[in-house]
């Protein structure tokens, strides 16, 4: 695939909270998920503390390599949600508060309650279109190319689906997996023999112990079938001259039960 | 704090299987808490492909910017892991193979099956130190001010806490959470009077949902024992203030139990 068939896109996990390893981040892997599902390729994942010009700059810089900019976290209504402002600033315009924001606030939150700081959550940068949040109604947005999201998992899912479908997607890379119980330094040979004569076929080599036993799982990924397929085979048939057996199936690698004799 | 005093890090995750979905990165949270727990600021972390150049440029930027670079992934034995060779690229050395690696692994693996793949384990940039290995031998390296580790989570740990104890720490960040079952729309405004009146203790707030009621835990973080605790005494005040209850407890949010009336 040349790379102007490539969609491309960068994952801007924005929180203290993940960085301090108060929080287990949730998203990041259910983005390359949905991402891989869809045709683009998530080029770029960053964590992000919750400081302006940090923020600022990660997001002139990805908008402008990737095709998308998908943020998750820092749209709430406490002082340290700044995600909005950060993005504001990035384009260049100011803020406001949206109309239909506080009436899609309002139909969620008594009007007596519908106080300052929640009025914040809809504030959005000029010429931002207002990406709608099915759970709890307080939105995000998209500016041009970035995709502001809640950091809240459920809520994060719900908006992304939302605007999944308008997405632009390249060609959906397609992925098999073989695996087998011989250790990675005895197909790494072999392996590196099939990648280069295959250089558009992403191969990559990934060990795991299993019930004491070591092996490794060899992932295919590309977006031509038939290639993919001829890849496949080759792997396969590597496995059975180093007296392996093929196994049709991605052993993935549980934590920690990785061994010494894994190499 | 000022920022002399502080020692900042930054965590680059490398590896083509955490971007695409594949692979769920295990490190991340884990080297963000021991940071935490050592006095180190982890400032940023990124999750790269295995891709020459966006690695090379990564740790370029990064160990400059950062007193400490943190890598995870990409030192096995198969073609695709490509980590010492970005490295040696970085600092524009070369790769060498190292002796005393070479016998580390032979402590490991039988001399007959010591192919050139798993010799690759032993090559390391020019001007590098090896980090030890416990599980499998096979060796880490550091280089000047970045620390190559292994991205299986058993065998990175073991590296990180080899070296741990050589790292420089600045203070070391205190943390105090108190959670309340109020929504965060309704601290928002006192909560950040009592960040303005605070700038050294940074103040977050984080929704949850249990058991079918709404609250937040805000989480205080400061270098100063006495400070965080005159901030969290004003937070239990204005929580008391507010009609509810504090808590002394980070209420943690369980994914996907978040909902609408959060905020």
């Amino acid at each position: 695939m040349s790379d102007l068939e490539k969609v491309t896109a960068c994952a801007l996990v924005i929180g203290n909270e993940v960085l301090s390893g108060r929080t287990k981040d949730a998203n990041l892997n259910w983005i390359a998920n949905r991402c891989t599902e869809i045709g683009i390729l998530l080029a770029e994942a960053r964590v992000l503390p919750d400081v302006e010009d940090v923020i600022v700059d990660a997001i002139n810089e990805c908008r402008i390599k990737y095709h998308y900019v998908f943020t998750t976290g820092g749209i709430g209504p406490t002082h340290d949600d700044i995600t909005a402002t950060c993005v504001a600033k990035a384009f260049n315009v100011a803020i406001e508060r949206r109309k239909e924001a506080v009436e899609l606030l309002e139909t969620f939150i008594k009007k007596e309650n519908l106080n300052e700081a929640r009025l914040k959550m809809a504030e959005v940068p000029v010429g931002a279109q207002l990406i709608y949040n099915p759970v709890s109604k307080a939105p995000g947005f998209r500016m041009q190319n970035v995709y502001v999201m809640a950091g809240v998992p459920s809520i994060m899912r719900s908006m992304f689906d939302g605007f999944a479908g308008s997405l632009m997607s390249g060609k959906k890379v397609l992925s098999q997996s073989v695996a087998c119980y011989l250790p990675e330094g005895a197909v790494a040979k072999g392996l590196e023999e099939i990648q280069t004569r295959h250089p558009n076929v992403d191969v990559g080599s990934y060990p795991f112990m299993r019930s004491g036993k070591f092996g490794c799982t060899l992932v295919s990924r590309g977006v031509d079938g038939n290639e993919l397929e001829q890849v496949v085979n080759e792997i396969k048939s590597m496995i059975i001259e180093l007296g392996g057996e093929p196994i049709d199936q991605d052993l993935v690698t549980p934590e920690d039960e990785i061994s010494p004799d894994d190499y």
